[in-house]
């Protein structure tokens, strides 16, 4: 811990440099809470500082973290109005679900958030407007969690390696099979794929809502040499 | 704003300070943001410091704000389980909507929050096991916003110097006509006091929710205390 705490001290202190990111997950024997509060809140480029979550809160200038600012990205390119739709967010991790909850309430969103306690979990999500599955948990959000032509946004990523669960998400998809000889195993969302035929618009797994979070990364550094230097 | 300043961090530094709370609403040349952020957050007994908002989001160990702990405290008080149930906070303020979303999330409740823009406020409402209303608006939520039996939270106090809605909210009720007569208004909730019969618990105005706020403040202060010395 002393180590690290001295580093991120030198980084901290150090004019030149704009944004600090400690790489998640630590070993089990440091602290995580503790070291990311270490950070200076305006060079927390992950945006996971206690500050940084309050300023979000608050809806004041601050970083955001990086995978729910690219979940919002793709909802605005889709043109879907946010103000006063239903969104639903199925889980409540600090990185994704909680600060994604805050983010879409300040943009005029009904926002409400599920997770493993949510007592009808397909009926809840079956509301929104606006649904985002992050929960990590392969296809688990089906055909009845989804209202005909909603937006929805899939945050999850597990790799699923039998054969047969590949097929029946996605038949004989010469990219999935192809996947499963190179790899032994391919990523699949937390939506069934499927659930396209309902939905009105649908984010792939991969190469979704994973590449928004390293664009905003780079964003989030930006805005930090901006923030720190009174420009934004 | 300088003076403020000088005063701020010089109860910060003494020692035998525990909590430091701004009275707010500030005069309008005062920044309240900025003035916010320059206390302590482990003396910040408003619990609505930057880092204090983060850490209830984190659910990190740190200083609440008031009136969100005072619902939950009543809410514990009634015997209703919040894990599993269904919760929908009517307004989005930065110290009772939005903060009570974060404690009732941790607390395993599903939470939906509702504001000026939502669409479908009374049918949203109508949904919850536990109903807040905290938005100030004198009596606005009636019986279509209530489910049979809910239990419904009313944060707000507006007062009301008609006696015609007031005979109308309250019948003939002599402590009524008695305010109207001695201060020319008497105080009403954000929820019309006719949703008894159909609500199964109601918190009055006055002598609700108010007075559990005070007694979080002090509640506060002595956590202030054990925090800073590292008992808590």
């Amino acid at each position: 811990m002393d180590a690290l705490h001295d580093r991120i001290r030198a980084l901290n202190d150090d004019e030149a440099v704009d944004g600090i990111l400690v790489q998640l997950p630590l070993p089990p024997k440091l602290r995580t809470n503790e070291v990311i509060g270490w950070i200076r809140p305006d060079k927390d480029v992950d945006g996971i500082h206690p500050e940084s979550l309050g300023l979000l809160l608050q809806n004041q200038p601050g970083l955001r973290p990086c995978t729910p600012m690219g979940v919002l990205e793709l909802i605005k390119e889709t043109g879907v109005a946010i103000e006063g739709r239903d969104a639903v967010i199925i889980g409540r991790s600090l990185i994704v679900g909680k600060p994604l909850a805050a983010l879409l309430t300040n943009a005029n969103a009904t926002v409400t958030i599920c997770h493993s306690k949510t007592r009808d979990l397909a009926g809840t999500a079956a509301r929104a407007d606006i649904l985002v599955a992050a929960m990590g948990k392969a296809a688990f959000v089906t055909r009845e969690f989804v209202k005909p032509g909603a937006l929805v946004i899939d945050v999850g990523t597990s790799a699923v390696s039998e054969p047969e669960t590949v097929r029946t998400l996605f038949g004989d998809d010469p990219l999935r099979a192809k996947d499963l000889a190179d790899k032994g195993y391919t990523l699949v969302g937390d939506v069934d794929p499927r659930v396209i035929d309902k939905a009105g618009w649908l984010t792939p797994v991969p190469k979704g809502v994973g590449p928004l979070t390293i664009a905003m990364l780079m964003k989030n550094t930006l805005e930090a040499f901006k923030l720190r230097r009174k420009l934004a």
